[in-house]
């Protein structure tokens, strides 16, 4: 062999080792799809602590989670970590929505990490995630959802997004920063007659929110507008040059996992589903409370998703009056708790998340209607017509 | 220049090419130590939304996060992501405790990632931290803490783990999932005077809870020891082969959520820091309550520790009556909200944390004393006699 098919050969060497070296940096440690979820109790085994579910008779059939798809529109402090725990309990498909780029400014949150700076949120996500549980299908979709052109792609992804072949998503969970984003996302969801949950993290960075929106049932996000959308006011002149949000790991990731567990308790039909959870960390406040439809809701939609419900609900309500028997405390609950009842007001009981009194910044900008006691337990909260400063920044903090 | 002067070159190339690589792979992406935490509202400043808490009133001097020492014992589900949250918060140093090794069936829970599976759990998430924030310092600790050689080195490690040369570490957060363990940070901290966090999630995954103990102050570990401990039962003889407990992500990142929300609290000094804060996921339910301590409790101690808080609380309970000025709604409470309030019992009221109902599984051992109303606030929870395998089990899942 001559000197220079030696060092022909060397480089060859050489060239092997560096293709490596790149598939390495790709798939470093990545394991093997699944392809049937498996409650086998042995340590290489992702599933066998979710499949427990069943056996403890928690959940019925933990599988059917991989029939589920979900959308999650904002990447960032609540949806990564939203995005993460769905892929470790092993969702069927997520879409992610958002536009924004990682950056080091971003660390004092879980999920992203400093050399991810400079990626697309979606991108970056994507990565990790496929990486964590290959056996989860990623969509990302990088653009403003908000924009004429993109409002029209993100409609069709969503309601043709889920797992059988032109049928919708099974969930859209909003964790944006901003009323644009979330009034864009109610009203796709109005139009599609899509059940999802608004979440949101105050400007302070000690409270948040969820809020599980149900078109006709429940208020649409239109029919109690905060005051900074009732009196169309641009948010972004509310926000000041060089001032920016307080955020923590933790208010984001108990938000994620409020939102997250609500999730799970929807799809897979368990336990009871909260309308509205808030969390108030300074002293571990949690009120919880349900939000009727607005009559006069501005959205169209909302108002056709209202006419349909009362349609359908009338002669059910009619013919069976709910009774406690049919809210029965849940069957694993060993320890004589008593749930949370939402019609404690019609007992003559009062707690601060069910009197009329405004809870977290939350506050509407139309006059209630009357009361109607129903038997759905649900209950409104009387608005204000006091439109000032203090109220528009109470209300920006509590988002 | 020859043809072999050419392929010399190109092996040059490749060869610094190669190195390269290699050093990527160990720190691509690190950042930089930061001296000084900076409140700059720039996109590439770590530590601009925390500082931002000092902005919006929350706290006071943020910085001082750097002078804190935290032991997280047990490095699983909550402890994990415990340590990432304080690692992203800037904490000034974490001393990590763990004999476990990562394995693929820890996937279900946020965290560690397939790649680490077959590596000790304190040292993948030594990398993973550092590799976060290089700002904190990490110390690790693998072995089992209740073993009688390895007592004295976890004693030692907390006695003297604080930044300050010599001192304690300035809290212990136990993310355990056994009672042996429990007890044996509870003797520590009993010995040492040190304030520590219990943490647990349920065998079926649905709750959680956190429990803030302070020697002499409030009640310890063996003061109300579940039954499995007074009756002293060796708990591994109640778990059955070829069986695990059910776990999900979104109940342990709530749990860790809420102890280190809580552990901020304390070491930053902002809000009020919860006794006891529990999470029932089938319901959104948090229960609070506070725990007095046994005067009989069986670890000396205790009782010396409760002695001496006695006698430092007793002339300035006496002189000064503790009444409503003293714990004003937070200044940043622009909501008008209420905070709960630990002596309704008192004024006639209860909830469901405030009754002598059994909450979250808990059992107390010993016929609790007969109630001294004190001002203090704390109340005590009644015992029962009824012991029986049901018992044990509820026990067990409460964990």
């Amino acid at each position: 062999m001559s000197a220079v098919e030696e060092l022909r050969n060397k480089i060859a060497e050489l060239k092997q080792e560096l293709d490596q070296q790149h598939q390495n940096a790709v798939q470093i440690g990545a394991r093997q799809r699944i392809e049937k979820m498996s409650a086998e109790v042995v340590d290489s085994n992702p599933y066998s602590r979710l499949m427990a579910l069943q056996r403890m008779g928690i959940v019925k059939e933990y599988e059917r989670i991989r029939d589920k798809a979900v959308a999650v529109v904002g990447v960032g402090g609540v949806g990564s970590v939203t995005a993460d725990m769905l892929t470790r309990c092993g969702i069927g498909k997520l879409i992610l929505f958002d536009y924004d780029k990682v950056e080091l400014a971003n660390m004092n949150r879980l999920f992203f990490t400093p050399d991810q700076a400079g990626l697309s949120k979606v991108e970056a996500a994507a990565r990790t995630l496929s990486f964590i549980n290959p056996d989860v299908c990623i969509e990302t979709h990088n653009y403003n959802i908000t924009t004429v052109e993109s409002f029209d792609k993100f409609l069709y992804a969503i309601a043709k997004g889920g797992l059988i072949s032109g049928q919708p998503v099974d969930l859209v969970l909003s964790c944006v920063d901003n009323f644009e984003a979330r009034m864009t996302i109610n009203a796709a969801c109005n139009e599609l007659g899509l059940n999802w949950f608004e979440s949101g993290v105050s400007e302070n960075a000690v409270s948040g929110h969820i809020q599980f929106i149900r078109p006709g049932e429940t208020a649409c996000f239109a029919c109690a507008p905060p005051l900074v959308v009732a009196e169309n006011i641009d948010e972004r002149t509310l926000k000041r040059e060089g001032v920016c949000a307080a955020s923590l790991p933790t208010t984001m990731g108990i938000t994620a996992g409020m939102l997250v567990q609500n999730t799970l308790k929807y799809l897979l039909n368990f336990g009871q589903v909260s309308d509205y959870l808030g969390y108030n960390a300074l002293n571990d406040y949690f009120p919880k409370m349900t939000l009727k439809p607005n009559t006069d809701c501005d959205d169209s939609h909302c108002q056709a998703k209202q006419r349909e419900y009362q349609a359908k609900a009338k002669p059910i309500l009619e013919e069976q009056p709910i009774t406690d028997e049919e809210n029965p405390v849940h069957e694993t609950n060993e320890w004589g708790i008593e749930l949370t009842d939402d019609n404690a007001e019609d007992q003559g009981e009062s707690t601060p998340a069910q009197t009329n009194e405004v809870a977290f910044g939350l506050r509407h900008s139309f006059e209630a209607p009357p009361t109607q006691k129903q038997s759905s337990g649900a209950h409104t909260i009387n608005s204000t017509e006091n439109v000032d400063l203090d109220d528009l920044m109470a209300q920006m903090k509590s988002m």
